[in-house]
C-alpha cells in the first residue's frame, strides 16, 4: 500500500535548494549522494538547475508519472501544493516542513487544511514536521538527516524527529544496520498503525522498533499490531506515560487504572514489547535481528571469571528465566578439556587463563546440551586471552546451533576488537551481563507470545434486552450512577448470582422483608446520591432479629441525614447475608484510548489501599482471564492457604469474561465494580454482594 | 593503619621474574614503569638482577626497613615467606599468588596456614588470590594489571580480581580516574571493613565503590560503613544475592526474610548505596566524583528536542524525584532570549536550531532559580548545533552554581567530542536521560542519608529477669518453640498488653475459665508440637456462651487428635476476645550474617500471601521504626480509609522498638512473630493477641 512511499521510482523535491544549510538542500543532496537509482526532479521557481539536475518551476510543470514528492517549503504553501500533487497524479508525499500543530493556533489551522487537502486529493502523506524517510535497501534518503545508516533488518519509526537524528548518529558509530528509518512527525495521515502494518509485510525488516508519544486509534492499532507481532517482534518506547493526569473516577477500578496501565495492557495483549529507554530498545533489537528465537527459557553461562558469572546468575534469577542444568554428559565433555579447577556446572567457569579455543569448545559443549535454550558468554580481558580470537571462536560455535547466544565482554580498551568482531558477525554484545540477560528475557517473552494459541473470545448466553431496559430507564431519569439493585439486575442478566433482596421504605417494611428473606440480613441505604455506602454508615451487616432490624433502620436514617443532609434517601435494601466465600473485586473502566479495561483483585473496602489488582483490556480470552488471576497475590489466597480449599478458579475466570462481554456489548457503561464478589470454595458459587455501575449520559456517540 | 600498604617508601617483590608473561614479571614491570618513586627490591634466588635492579636471593638477605612486600610465588611457599617477612620487620604484604581456598581442600589448608602466619607474625595481608593494589597518587602499581588508571578521586575495591581487570580496561578508555584500586582476593586478613574504613579516612578518595560477594562480619561492617558514609558515599554491588537458598523457618518473619533482604537492610541502615550492575556503579560514582551534592530533589531539564525531554520527565517521575517548577522570573528570563516557539516551562525546550550559546544561557537561567536543586541537560545532534561548543557552554554555566548538573548527549558519532569535553570537565555524561536521572536520584538519596540526625536508640524499662527465667525454663525442658502463654509473658515483660487468658484442661475447666473472663471468648489449643494452630483447627473465636465453649472443646480435641495423633495436647487456652483493632504483624528473625532483622506488616493468616511487609535490622531508632510503617500499604490502612480514624502510629512504632530491644537483649531468641497485634484507633491500645517465640538450644555460643 505504501510502495510509492517506500520504493518510489521517481521523486520530486518541492523546495529543493542550492543553498547549503537549508533543509531543501540537504534533502536533494542526500537523495543524490546516497545513491538513489531512480529519477530526481527538483522543484524551485528561482533556480534553473540544482546539483546538476534540471529544475522545475512548479508541480504543474513536472512530467507525469512521478511516484513521490518530498516537500520542504514554508508551511503555509503546503496544503495547496498537496492539492496540486493530487491533480498531477503524484500519490504520496513526505512533508518535512514544520510550522503546523506544534506551532500554535495558526499552525493548527494549517494542519487541518493539510488534512483536508490529503483527504480530497487522495495523496498519502508522511508528516508534516518530520525528518523524512530512509529506505536503505532502495538507497532512498528522502530526509535531511546527517547520516545514511548501514544496511540491516531493523526498521525504526519515531514520533520525534530529533530522536531519529540521535539514533542515526548512534547507529553509524556502532555499525547497527537499519532497513528503514521513518520519522512520523505530526501524523496528519500516515500513522503508527499504517506503518507498523506495512513494515509487518516488509520482507527486509526482521524487527520493528519505535518511539511513540501517543497512539491515535487504540483498538485498531492493537488489532494491526497483533497481526504483525505474530510474524515479527515490535518493540516500542511509549514516552509521556507518567505525565498524564489521573482522571476523576467514581469506581475503585477507575481510580486504580490510568493511562499508563492502559498502554501496558494494550501492548501486552497485542504482543508489543516495551522498552524503557533507547538503550534497551536497541539492546533488544540487536538480539532479535542477529539471533534465532529460543525454544525455552533455560539459560547457560560461559565465563572466564567468577564474578561476572555470579552477576549473570543473579540477573537470570531476577528475570525469572531458568538457570540451565547441564547434563552429566556435558559435564564430562567439559571436564575433558578444562583444567581441574574449572567449574563445569552452570555458570561454566573456564578460568582466567583460558585460551581463545577453550571459549569455542566450552560454548560448543553447552549449546549441544538439550537442556540449554540460550547462552550468555562473558569475557574479562585477562592477560592470557586473545580477545579477538575468542570472539571468532564464540561466533563460530554459535553458528553451529540454532540457539540464541549473547555476549558481554567487560571492559573497553582491550576488548574493543573482540566486540567489533562479534557485532559484525551478528552476536549481540552488551556492556554488562545484566543487559545481555535482559535481552534474552525479551526473546523468551516474545517466543511465548508467538506460541500462544489463536485468541478465542467465548460468548455467554445473556439477556441484553434486560440490560438495555435498565440503562434506558436510568438515562431517562438522568441518573448516571445506576443504583445497587439495578446494577445487580444488569449482572443477573449476564448470568451472575445476586443475593436475595427486598426494598423497604420504613422500619416495619424492613422487619417484614427480613422475615421473608430469613435472618441474619444485611441492610443497605438506597440513595441515588450516595455511591460509597460504607463511608456514610449506610451498610449494616449481621442483623440477627426483628429488633436489630428496626433499630438499625432508625439509626441509619438518623446518621445519614446528619452526615448527608441533601441526599435523597429512598429507603433501605434488606438483603440475604452471604457468609461464606472469599471477597474479590471484578471491575471495568473505559479508557478513552483503548476502551474497556477489566480489573481483578482482592475485594473489600481496602482494595485501593492494598492494590493487589491486575488489568486487561476487553474482550478477553479464557487464558487471559486466568492470567489476570495468576498476576495477583490474591490468587494464592484463592488457591487456599493453611489447609483451606481452593475456590473454583474457572468460575472466577468466567466471571471476568462475563464482565468483558458486558462491557463490549454496552459501550454506554462507563465504569463498574462488583465488590465484593464472594466466591466460596464449598459450593462452586460466586455471589455479587455489592455492585455499582456508572453509565454515560448521551445515548449516541 | 594501612599506610605501609597504601603509601610504602620501599617495596620488595618476592618472586620477581625476568620472564615476560609471568605474574612476577608484570608486577616488577608495573612498579618500575608506572613511576614508583621509592625503592624496589626484587627477590629471586635465580637472578642477579631484574630490569636493571639488583636481585636478592631471599627475604632474609633484604636490607632492613622495607615497608611492603608483594608476593608472587607458588602458594605452598607463601605461609613460610610471610613468617620470614615478620622476622624481617616487613609489616605488610600483598599476596597475589593463587592456589588457596579457591582451589580445593589442599588450598584451604594452605589458607589456614597463611592465616596463622599472618596472626603470629603480625604482617598485615591483602589477598591471597588477588590482582594487587594500585595507588595512583603515590604512583604505586603493586599489581599485575595491564593498565594504570588516570588519577582521580574514585576508590575501587573488588572481591573479583577479573572484574578489577575489566574495570581498569574500561576506565582507561573512558578517562575515569581512580585514587586507588584494590583487589581484595580471599580476604585472609584485610577485608572490606578494614579497607572501607581506611578509604573513609583517605583524603584522596571522594567516593568509594566496590564489588562484593560476601561480607564477613555483618554488624561490625555496618558500624564501620555508617561512620564512613556520613563522610563520603559508598556504593556497592552485592553479587550472589539470589542464589542463597532459603532457610527453613518456623515464623512468618523467617519465611518472608532472606539473605538478600538482610543485605538490603544492612546497606540501607548503614547508608551504603546499592548498584545493580557495573554500569550503574560507575554511573553513580561519576556523579558523586564530579558534582556537588544537591540540596533538594527538584530537578529541571534543558533540552533541544521534545522527545528526550519527555523521557527525562518520565524518568524523574518514576524515580520519585520532584519536577522543578520554575519561577515566573525564570520564565521571563528564558523568554528574553529563546524563540517564541520554545518551551520556557520545565522541561525547557530550547528547540532544535538552538546555537551552543543558548545552551549556556538556558542552563544558567535554570540553575539560578531557587526552585531548582539539580539539572539534566539533554542534546540531540541537530544540524545547527556545535556540539563541542555546547558542551563548553554547559560546563561553564554548571561551574557557576553549586548544584549538580548531569548530561546526556544522545547519539555517538557527532556527539563524541562534546561528551569527551564534558567528561574531562567533570560533567557526568550518560548515554540516556534515564541513566542521568537515576544518578541524580542516588545523589538525592545520599543527601537525605547525610542529613539524617544522629541515631538514638531508645531504651524502655523492661523486666529482663522475667524473660531470662522463661527462656531458661524452656531450655531446661528442651522446648525450642516457646508456648503461646510463655511467649506472651515474654512480651508482657517488655511492656506489651496481652489478652487475659486462663489455661483449661477439660471442657468443664474451659467453661469456668470463660465465665471468669467474660463472654465471648477465644479457645486455642495448647501443645508444644503445634506451631501453626489455625492450620489444624486449633483456634475457635467468638464462643458466646457456656455450651459453645464445651462443644468447642470436645470438637477441637477430637479433630486435632485425628489430624495430629502424635501431638501432645496439654489442654486449651481460654482467652479474652479482642474485638476492636486492626491486625498487624511484628516479627523478628535472626540473620546469620547481620543479626536480628525486624519485620512489620499486615497481620492475620494471609501475611505470607499478601506480603505487605517491611524489614529493618535491630537495634532500630524511632525514625527507622516509623519508616518501616511508611514502607507498607498497611500504613494507609492504619491511617484509616473511608472515614475511619487513624491508629496511634507512635504506639505501633514503639512496639517495633520494644521488639528491637528484646531481640538485642536476648540473642537466645532465634525468631518470633506477634500475629496479630491488634491496634485500635478508639483507645490507644495494642494487644498481642497471638505470639510465638523460638529460642536457640545451646545456652552459650
Amino acid at each position: 500500500m505504501l510502495e510509492k512511499l517506500f520504493t518510489p521510482q521517481s521523486v520530486a523535491i518541492i523546495g529543493a535548494s542550492r543553498e547549503e544549510g537549508k533543509v531543501g538542500h540537504s534533502v536533494i543532496k542526500n537523495m543524490i549522494e546516497h545513491g538513489f537509482a531512480g529519477k530526481i526532479y527538483p522543484v524551485n521557481p528561482k533556480a534553473a538547475d540544482i546539483m546538476g539536475l534540471a529544475c522545475y518551476r512548479d508541480v504543474n510543470s513536472l512530467p507525469d508519472g512521478i511516484d513521490l514528492a518530498v516537500i520542504a517549503i514554508p508551511a503555509k504553501f503546503v496544503p495547496s501544493t498537496v492539492e496540486e500533487l493530487g491533480r498531477k497524479g503524484i500519490g504520496a508525499a513526505i512533508v518535512i516542513s514544520a510550522g503546523f500543530k506544534e506551532a500554535g493556533e495558526e499552525g493548527k489551522d494549517l494542519e487541518k487544511r493539510l488534512f483536508n487537502a490529503a483527504m480530497v486529493s487522495g495523496v498519502r502523506i508522511l508528516g508534516p514536521n518530520c525528518l523524512g524517510l530512509i529506505n536503505t535497501k532502495h538507497r532512498l534518503d528522502a530526509s535531511f538527516a546527517a547520516h545514511f545508516p548501514e544496511d540491516g533488518d531493523i526498521a525504526v519509526l519515531s514520533q520525534s524527529g530529533a530522536l531519529c537524528t540521535a539514533i542515526l548518529d548512534w547507529a553509524v558509530r556502532n555499525h547497527i544496520g537499519f532497513s528503514k528509518l521513518i520519522s512520523i512527525g505530526n501524523k496528519v495521515d500516515i500513522d503508527e498503525e499504517v506503518l507498523i502494518e506495512a513494515l509487518g509485510e516488509d520482507d527486509n525488516s526482521k524487527v520493528i522498533v519505535g518511539y511513540l508519544e501517543n497512539i491515535l486509534h487504540g483498538p485498531h492499532f492493537m488489532r494491526s499490531a497483533e497481526r504483525v507481532t505474530k510474524r515479527k517482534p515490535v518493540i516500542l518506547i511509549k514516552a509521556g506515560n507518567t505525565t498524564a493526569g489521573a482522571r476523576a473516577a467514581s469506581s475503585h477500578t477507575g481510580s486504580l487504572a490510568g493511562a499508563r496501565m492502559a498502554y501496558e495492557c494494550a501492548f501486552r495483549s497485542s504482543g508489543i514489547l516495551q522498552a524503557s529507554s533507547l538503550e534497551a530498545l536497541f539492546d533488544y533489537a540487536q538480539a532479535f535481528s542477529y539471533q534465532p528465537l529460543p525454544r525455552g527459557n533455560r539459560v547457560a553461562v560461559v565465563t572466564n571469571a567468577g564474578g561476572p558469572g555470579i552477576m549473570a546468575a543473579d540477573a537470570i534469577e531476577n528475570a525469572g528465566l531458568a538457570f540451565a542444568a547441564l547434563s552429566e554428559e556435558s559435564h564430562e565433555n567439559l571436564r575433558s578439556f578444562l583444567p581441574a579447577a574449572a567449574n563445569v556446572m552452570n555458570p561454566v567457569d573456564i578460568l582466567g587463563d583460558a585460551a581463545a579455543e577453550v571459549y569455542g569448545k566450552a560454548l560448543d559443549a553447552v549449546l549441544a546440551d538439550d537442556g540449554v535454550d540460550a547462552a550468555v558468554v562473558l569475557l574479562t580481558p585477562q592477560a592470557m586471552v586473545d580477545v579477538r580470537k575468542a570472539a571468532e571462536q564464540i561466533s563460530a560455535a554459535a553458528k553451529k546451533f540454532n540457539k540464541p547466544v549473547v555476549a558481554s565482554f567487560i571492559g573497553a580498551e582491550r576488548v574493543a576488537s573482540g566486540i567489533e568482531f562479534l557485532q559484525k558477525n551478528r552476536i549481540p554484545h552488551y556492556p554488562t551481563p545484566e543487559r545481555a540477560v535482559e535481552s534474552l528475557l525479551m526473546m523468551v517473552d516474545y517466543m511465548k507470545w508467538r506460541e500462544r494459541p489463536q485468541r478465542v473470545i467465548r460468548r455467554f448466553a445473556v439477556n441484553t434486552t434486560k440490560v438495555s431496559r435498565v440503562i434506558n430507564l436510568c438515562r431517562k431519569r438522568g441518573q448516571m450512577n445506576v443504583g445497587e439493585q439495578e446494577s445487580k439486575s444488569i449482572l443477573a442478566a449476564y448470568g451472575f448470582t445476586v443475593p436475595q433482596a427486598v426494598m423497604a421504605r420504613s422500619a416495619d417494611e424492613a422487619v417484614s422483608a427480613a422475615g421473608t428473606i430469613g435472618f441474619p440480613v444485611v441492610m443497605k441505604i438506597v440513595s441515588p446520591d450516595i455511591v460509597h455506602k460504607s463511608d456514610v454508615g449506610g451498610v449494616k451487616v449481621g442483623l440477627a432479629g426483628p429488633s436489630d432490624v428496626s433499630d438499625a433502620y432508625e439509626l441509619m436514617m438518623k446518621r445519614i441525614r446528619e452526615r448527608e443532609p441533601d441526599a435523597r434517601l429512598h429507603g433501605v435494601l434488606i438483603q440475604e447475608m452471604v457468609r461464606e466465600g472469599r471477597e474479590i473485586i471484578i471491575g471495568m473502566t473505559r479508557d478513552p484510548q483503548f476502551g474497556p479495561m477489566l480489573m481483578f483483585g482482592l475485594g473489600g473496602v481496602y482494595v485501593e489501599v492494598l492494590r493487589d489488582v491486575s488489568f486487561q483490556l476487553a474482550p478477553i480470552t479464557d487464558e487471559e482471564a486466568y492470567q489476570m488471576l495468576v498476576g495477583t497475590r490474591t490468587y494464592k489466597l484463592l488457591k487456599g492457604v493453611r489447609g483451606e480449599k481452593s475456590v473454583d478458579m474457572q468460575l472466577v475466570a468466567e466471571c471476568i469474561q462475563r464482565i468483558s462481554q458486558l462491557s463490549v456489548d454496552f459501550p454506554e457503561i462507563e465504569e463498574m465494580d462488583i465488590n465484593p464478589l464472594k466466591v466460596s470454595s464449598e459450593r462452586a458459587r460466586a455471589v455479587a454482594v455489592d455492585a455499582r455501575v456508572r453509565i454515560r449520559g448521551n445515548a449516541h456517540e
